[in-house]
């Protein structure tokens, strides 16, 4: 059988239109037939985080960061026009309205086409960001090494 | 006779020092015998649209969004030291004094060149963006699909 | 001998963030044989600016605008959280602990690889920034021709 072809895609913002347009294509992608692997670090990673509960770390500047820096799907901003929430809480209800899958539907949906989702270990390491605080479509940590041998092989690349 | 090389070009940035990387990578492909896409998503579709004029969409919230999110390729602004227009009005006469084409000239320059500009389907739905608040450069509306095939076929792709 | 396959990224950002993840995969395509490139456009000079001293350029509007936009790899700040300083100064002493390298750090490093270093010769011109701005590491000047004509060699760009 015929190798599929790749497309990766690395995910460093938590933007909510970032996150959209991030599994827009990996499900674009995976329903084109292609083996599609995500990428999170950095504020991306607030893409995968569980939405219930708090996150657990040690250290006083890692609890504040992880309190601060709380993450998960629901909570996802736009980067322009959030305006105290209302532009945020806007969008929401146009793609409700126009039936776009929300965020959180759309990791369900990757999930389930067979898109494989990865948290970045440094970045995870750095933050103090531990296992249990991400979901359980989150296939496993992964390092720059994985993630670049993965582009190397794709077909498609993006950095998002 | 030969295929041409492909660049494919997501813009989902409406700030304007991207707006610029964009077309400036866009019009260099072109030149070098390229055939160049450029799909335009979420803040990205501000700088396709028409300078002139409001936009007309049904609905309270989508008629304050795009009153909000005015757009235009000479209202795009820069993502920092934007200081109230200042920073963004400085740079502006900068490019102009080192003859650094516009946003603006640079639509009408790459379009002129066979670049072809495409606006996301999607966003324009869930936006309510009509038809006629596009520039009449732009070639389409086109889906995530309709990109991540072009970027398939890319030799090389960006997102921006 | 077999050509080594290229990485090549453009770097428009002047994020802590995004500087960090620039480099962690310049330095990880080093390591696992790439040739490496990586060519940094109008924030993104910030990152490869001198430290000390100040920036000398002629003309009242390109003073004010590189004494407010004065750069350096130690000047970065984050994108979000950076809460007047400290979410930034947090996020360096994390990654101290734990011993990931510094931007700074990361251009010594990824210079002695052998990742090459280039700066924007258009926003250079535009932003008036004169060539004894930019650290020791960076190799040259190059504008988007040669960029675009890298990323077509390569087998893995990105736009960061």
């Amino acid at each position: 059988m015929a190798e599929k072809e790749k497309l990766t895609i690395a995910v460093l913002s938590g933007d909510l239109e970032r996150a959209l347009a991030a599994f827009m294509l990996a499900t674009t992608g995976a329903a084109m037939g292609m083996e599609v692997n995500m990428f999170f670090t950095f504020w991306g990673l607030n893409i995968i985080k569980k939405n219930e509960g708090g996150i657990k770390s040690k250290g006083l500047m890692r609890k504040m960061m992880n309190l601060m820096n709380r993450g998960g799907s629901k909570r996802l901003k736009l980067s322009r026009f959030n305006m105290f929430g209302l532009g945020t809480w806007m969008m929401n209800r146009l793609m409700k309205e126009t039936k776009t899958p929300s965020v959180d539907e759309f990791i369900t949906m990757a999930h389930q086409m067979g898109v494989k989702l990865y948290a970045c270990s440094t970045s995870c390491g750095v933050m103090g960001i531990p296992d249990d605080a991400f979901r359980d479509e989150v296939e496993d940590f992964a390092g720059a090494t994985f993630f670049l041998g993965e582009a190397r092989e794709a077909k498609v690349s993006f950095f998002i």
